[in-house]
């Protein structure tokens, strides 16, 4: 991974990923006790930065191999994200998702365009299913994470914040990144460690799920005890990935872990000031910059909004801390 | 008012107010049965358009009368604007509030540094209270819509939109605004007939509230009949403005109107598919572009959502709907 191969995906996913503005409010200044900017990717196309990603990575493959199709593994804002790029380039996705996934998520990914299969979480193996699949219809793979076209595509946030932070006058400044795998804040590392030096990413995870803070803290890739028992769903992985992880350990800070209130709280105030949808999992880091004032250093922190694909119900209970 | 004024606006408020995104989602554009783009100004600098106007007004005033102060009255989106767009210049703003306004505004205008000055609307009058205010501190009254620099400085907004939809390949296109005195839809039909002749302006307001409807449809400006049983309080103006209903007479289409519970509908699309939180006055025109599919013509519309400063109860009446 390099910062050309993120400048040629910025390039590929122009005029179809938006550039997402960098937003502000005094009020939130005042909450946190520092400048606080959010970069809100709940307002990217399919509700949130996997799209960069699947763009990205869809665009790369060889025309053969596209019109073939893709193929991915997701519940959630990485199947919208490859559905809508294969929609862009009008190729097959068939995504595979558990049978007791949200009837919302199923239906919104076949919506775009994606064949959905089903399996079962209890008696299925999901991995062989896809395998099959993909042997027999010539389907490429799409990872979440851990590939080098992803990575890249991801990445292209970091580009385009370095530029806007310039244009807004921002010289140092800590940026918190909600991280499951590790795709987002790796690449993001990269293109700012190359465009804004004085920038450093910090991950940011949920509590009991923050095995990028371990493994950053211990020097050795570590997982988690547990998957289930967060609300932050978009963000909960097994650990950072073989590639995403040794770019962390080498650009990022150390990791920071908030709570679910602090999540809920964060969305509510994400709602209230800036006007934007965020979901659980997408809020931990400005979970962080507001409600972990100790733990920062720097006198400006800039807060990825990562994901707003979230259900009313939840909402509802967010708008509940206010 | 021309569009060399409007272009003097842009290059007033460039770098201070925010260039707010074009949206777009595929359900959208199924749920309208047409494509549906949206310009959503709830991101905008205090969370709707009216920061545009409230800038370029102070901005354009010579220095040594903007030191002394502004004045405005409002107690919603015109006052957080005006203060705002004071605090940038560091100089006073007085608001005047009446004292049963929602704490919450009263308090946002306070503390983005503005003097509110509230009086009782049965037993005091607000104009004479304002007038005796400005003599007194030699103040500049910033009127909500019906002055040349605030229609300029909304007008910036359509200058926007033509840029990015030329950008975005759209040509002709029915451009749908929330309308309350007009000083949006007025500045933005003058940037958009100089800049993208295709697109034709069409105001939007609650029923039982379409004076600008009833206007262009007479041919003279009417009043509504009475000012209060709307949710959609930001749009909500004894009628349109001396200078801004000739501008729209001139140039803008016939009005539509929605019901209150079609912009809690829009509210609530906006949230699901744009990530965005509307207000209900914000609403309206995103209510008539997916709901009033037989009032159109164009095969794409553009629905600009013009403010977001919604309480959590009012936003959760909106989710109540999905």
């Amino acid at each position: 991974m390099n910062i050309e191969r993120i400048r040629a995906a910025a390039d590929r996913i122009r005029g179809h990923a938006r550039v997402t503005p960098l937003l502000s409010s005094p009020f939130l200044d005042a909450l946190a006790g520092r400048r606080v900017f959010v970069k809100p990717e709940c307002l990217q196309v399919t509700g949130s930065f996997k799209y960069r990603g699947g763009r990205a990575a869809v665009s790369a493959l060889p025309e053969a191999e596209r019109a073939e199709g893709v193929i991915a593994f997701s519940s959630g804002n990485h199947a919208q994200g490859v559905a809508q790029a294969a929609r862009d380039f009008a190729v097959p996705a068939v995504i595979v998702m558990p049978s007791d996934a949200p009837r919302l998520k199923l239906d919104n990914t076949r919506a775009l365009g994606a064949e959905v299969v089903t399996y079962d979480r209890a008696t299925e193996d999901r991995d062989a299913i896809g395998a099959e699949l993909a042997e027999a219809r010539g389907l490429t793979l799409i990872k979440p994470f851990d590939a080098p076209e992803v990575i890249a595509g991801q990445g292209t946030l970091g580009l385009e914040l370095a530029g806007q932070a310039r244009d807004a006058g921002i010289g140092a400044a800590e940026v918190l990144i909600p991280c499951g795998g590790g795709g987002l804040t790796s690449g993001a590392a990269i293109a700012l460690h190359e465009e804004a030096p004085g920038m450093r990413v910090r991950p940011v995870e949920p509590e009991g799920f923050d095995d990028a803070a371990r493994s950053l803290a211990s020097g050795r890739r570590v997982s988690n005890p547990h998957l289930t028992g967060s609300i932050c769903d978009a963000i909960i992985t097994p650990s950072t990935g073989e590639l995403t992880f040794p770019i962390m350990q080498a650009l990022c800070g150390p990791g920071l872990a908030v709570s679910d209130d602090e999540a809920l709280r964060a969305m509510a105030q994400a709602f209230l000031r800036l006007k934007i949808v965020a979901e659980p999992g997408g809020a931990v880091a400005l979970a962080a910059a507001l409600f972990h004032p100790r733990a920062l250093e720097a006198d400006t922190v800039i807060a990825v909004v990562s994901g707003g694909n979230v259900d009313p119900a939840m909402f509802a209970r967010a708008l509940d801390t206010l």
